[in-house]
């Protein structure tokens, strides 16, 4: 049996004239699902649409997403685990070269695993982070997308598998801090909140809105502005949130140090009373 | 049978956990092939390998690529024909998730189409151009490469699907001139002939390269710089090149028209007498 489904049964491979193979013309989002159900699904569904739009993709009908999502949850075994489903959407398949006209009825993947979350001793004590020297490239058409286009993530990830850096943080080359090459970020500086404004590259993601909407229900606004290198090493505290793990502490980043503080930990609670139950410390 | 081949045979598909597939991990040169032979052979192998290197996979060896691209050409029952071979090289399956280690041994997947060339009409009176809305992000840490990362020359490319428009133009957010979606540019300008820096984005095609060193035989040097949509505007004469047809005369952007010059024929010419056959006029 497959990790991978798409909405009639299990599939090993995508024909090799796809658009998402050749060009990355595509997006996925990464969901998860806990006690069988897709966490945050209206904000994967929004993003989804956004990227679709721009892509000149029509987007697959909601409930056929729901149902594919449901038959490949089943057939996996893992329904009743905490698990990732990642759903890509991709332009299908089309004769060579890069144009293409709408897409009407794009083929849409289903990948489950099994999740792997952090120990709960980095939820308490912090995450290990660096900066990359891979920089993402500035006004970037696809900004804020999830796109199949991927290679900067890749490239920043792959400059510290195998040490104990949990997360890389990745720079523009003005020298301003965006994002991790799986997470968002947000500093704290005199209790003030704030998280790198991503209209000229990075990946808007799932669990910042979240974490903005949740702060914001109870009347704190997050800052959405440049953040450079030094306003970061300058802040009092910092952390990352993703849509699998929640939200998570950073100790450091190379030589910076940071305290686990109240501004994050009070962040935490906030959001394991709102649905993210890894969140409770 | 199918117009892709791998080492072995024939194939129709790629593992659905291939990298090039989720990130766009992985890379491809389209060749010309004539009189049964691959085109600008070396040229090729030598951005493949630059690739392979950034990338951190290891090139294949160039006896494999070589019976690869022979055992394909001929299955493929083109060999006699003119024909392109799209040669795409990737990361390979991997586990989830952007980080890997070096890749040592990379799939290599090989299409073979029939070749589709402009008609004696363009090559003599120039193709229509126009700039695209779409432009390329800067900086991009992968600049000049042919990576599997092509979704601005899809989005840029699909802004004129269907239209007599032969290529699109596009710029950088600071209004320079970069490449074509599927060519590069150069432009005369009181006799001096200049290309696009792609230090920034856009991607260094092999007959760009073929088009410098003929020019530096004849002891013609070509110019490397910014190059704005003003500057182009302003210039005598424009052509655009690509791997497959060679050099095509660009007779006009938009409202702006050019005259097919006497520069670009004598590039033509040359490039005629330097396997480029095409380019006879």
């Amino acid at each position: 049996m497959s990790d991978w489904f798409n909405m009639t049964g299990d599939v090993d491979s995508v024909p090799i004239d796809d658009r998402g193979f050749h060009y990355g013309d595509g997006l996925f989002e990464t969901i998860a699902i806990r006690s069988g159900q897709p966490r945050l699904w209206d904000y994967h569904m929004d993003r989804l649409a956004r990227g679709c739009a721009r892509l000149g993709i029509r987007m697959p009908a909601l409930a056929s997403l729901t149902d594919g999502l449901t038959n490949a949850l089943q057939q996996s075994g893992l329904a009743n685990n905490k698990c990732t489903v990642k759903l890509v959407v991709t332009a299908g398949a089309g004769q060579r070269g890069y144009g293409r006209g709408p897409v009407d009825t794009a083929p849409v993947y289903f990948g489950v695993f099994a999740a792997t979350l952090p120990t709960a001793a980095l939820y308490r004590e912090g995450i290990e982070t660096l900066v990359c020297s891979t920089r993402l490239a500035i006004h970037s058409t696809t900004a804020g997308l999830k796109t199949l286009n991927r290679l900067e993530q890749v490239l920043a990830r792959s400059e510290f598998v195998g040490t104990d850096v949990f997360e890389g943080l990745t720079m523009d080359v003005d020298g301003n801090i965006i994002c991790g090459t799986m997470s968002n970020l947000f500093v704290v500086h005199d209790h003030v909140i704030s998280t790198p404004a991503l209209e000229r590259c990075g990946v808007e993601g799932i669990m910042r809105k979240h974490v903005i909407a949740t702060l914001a229900e109870q009347g704190t606004r997050t800052g959405i502005r440049s953040i450079t290198l030094a306003d970061m090493n300058d802040s009092d505290e910092i952390f990352v949130c993703n849509s699998q793990f929640g939200v998570l502490p950073v100790r450091c980043c190379m030589k910076k140090q940071w305290p686990v503080g109240n501004v994050t930990k009070r962040v935490m609670t906030l959001l394991a009373d709102n649905g993210i139950e890894e969140c409770r410390r």
